[in-house]
């Protein structure tokens, strides 16, 4: 065939890998050939493309729960797109798909890489990256199969206006918990508690934290939904009820694990309280996905479950995205449309 | 009544309140008047008095499950002994029994302070105070309801030659684990494999734990009952399997907790491993009490349950009996014989 007929894919891959969180500079978009569709493989045209907080580790070398991305290889992504070509019997050009098919326009992979086909017609496909997909599904699962909300409970949250607090906290209210949220700054806070109703919101940032924690739990803490570590973690560590449960979903306060960093240590406060840590990935739990993303769906149709979404439009937006939700320059849940 | 008929109690009460582990000096011994027996009460001449490393913190000021002994009173523990008055109609005169009748000769209580009568009469009654007791319930519980032990599971122990630990390895091996025992020094490690039947154990003084751990658990730690915290935790925690669990038992290698100490964040293995930690305290469980001790009894009489007891003789040993389980000087259960 003429070269003029071969179709191309723009994609980004690492070109070096990150101390800490990779930088626009880690990354570089090249345009590559698409290669022949082989049997049982299918064809990907990417709609949207996911930014998360986890790619940090995705990319890092080492202590993840995942073979770290190579250099020259496309950065993972979770994506939603439609497939142009199926040599595979279970898929049909057409269907609207998620799945891991990377920072780039134009994916060629095996059924394996799909997650499941995007099912709610009447809302927008891109939710399958946030409240729909691997957001809100974290919240829903993490908060019920290790937090074991009860009416009346406690529950406290770190990053409470991000893709996951923000549904944590909406999750948590609707279950009968007592939410506060713990974000960075008053437009945050004020979010929390008049957007996502949060029944109350800390704005770490501020003086106080400590105080501020004893007056808006003065029952102490009896669920603390973490997805920062660091200062705020060790802040409410103390604070935890008896028989306490901590959700270890994320780290985003921690730069680097390589110097391993150290902060007070949690046992005596697990031993007195006889409380629970415990750490849940999503990835662990694709069989409970649909049942998962239809009921965030019932729950977003009936207006108990808000979110905000960022659209930012071209690949080109890709490489300087993560860095910049480290930043915390990002208005809700960092999606790439291309 | 005349004086010389006055039955008089001598008792060890803490006479000031260290900052660290109690010394001798913390404790005084005197002598009072016996009380009359109120109605309701119990007169209960001790026979055993228990020295847990426990204690420490029932000193402490803060920070623990219980209110700590207050300055004058009797240091609190567990005893064994015989009810010589009753004024209380499920209690009879010449029964023995376990309860929180402190570092005394003779207790006058209340029902609330027996935990249950000493139903082994096979068995020595010492036997209520360590593996058919507080030690040996803990083992047992902590590791059945938070260790969740399967079969092929690598178990390690911290302080595995000492009372609770020791059961732990060898109910650990009952249900088919691989046992993995830490102690200090050789005497200790030779004893957890020779007497105390453990599979592997390591010696956390000599060099070299790091690697002793990865080659003693090849597959990693499916379940670490930690009765120390500290160094010896910290070089186990980045050993942890999938799904691993944690039992916080016992912070032994922590000196004080104020200032409050630092060590390498835990939350990043929880969450990599999905792995759990959990703290446990025996005392929320005397509703399975007397049903525990029946099996610990069982296996002791069938000699699948080993256990060491250190008898010191007479209240005067109280004093500086547990400083010396800090010091590592006692050569299993402490138990002082009246």
């Amino acid at each position: 065939m003429g070269t003029q007929n071969v179709e191309m894919n723009r994609r980004v891959t690492l070109v070096s890998r990150p101390a800490g969180i990779a930088q626009a500079a880690n990354f570089a978009i090249d345009r590559i050939a698409v290669p022949p569709l082989g049997e049982g493989e299918l064809r990907i045209a990417n709609r949207f493309l996911s930014v998360d907080p986890a790619m940090r580790g995705w990319i890092a070398d080492a202590g993840n729960y995942s073979d770290p991305v190579p250099i020259g290889g496309v950065m993972r992504s979770l994506a939603v797109g439609e497939i142009t070509e199926s040599r595979h019997p279970d898929w049909r050009e057409g269907q609207i798909v998620l799945g891991w098919f990377g920072w780039q326009e134009i994916a060629t992979v095996g059924p394996d890489a799909i997650v499941c086909e995007v099912s709610q017609p009447d809302l927008s496909p891109s939710l399958a990256l946030g409240v729909l997909g691997i957001n809100g599904v974290t919240a829903l699962l993490a908060l019920t199969m290790v937090g074991e909300p009860k009416a009346g409970d406690t529950l406290v949250v770190s990053t409470a206006g991000g893709s996951v607090g923000s549904a944590v906290g909406q999750i948590g209210s609707m279950l009968g918990c007592r939410t506060v949220g713990i974000a960075g700054g008053p437009t945050k806070v004020h979010r929390c508690v008049e957007y996502f109703g949060f029944d109350a919101a800390i704005d770490y940032k501020a003086e106080g934290l400590d105080e501020a924690l004893v007056k808006a739990c003065p029952d102490g803490v009896d669920i603390y939904f973490d997805n920062t570590s660091g200062a705020v973690s060790d802040a409410v560590l103390p604070q935890l009820a008896m028989h306490a449960r901590v959700v270890n979903c994320g780290t985003a306060a921690i730069d680097r694990w390589d110097p391993w960093p150290s902060g007070p240590r949690v046992e005596r406060h697990l031993l007195v309280k006889r409380a629970r840590m415990q750490g849940f990935v999503v990835f662990d739990h694709f069989d409970r996905w649909e049942e998962s993303v239809a009921t965030l769906a019932q729950w977003v149709r009936e207006g108990k479950l808000r979110y905000s979404e960022e659209m930012l439009d071209g690949l080109e937006m890709c490489p300087d995205a993560l860095a910049g939700l480290y930043r915390g320059e990002n208005a809700g849940k960092r999606v790439i449309r291309l």
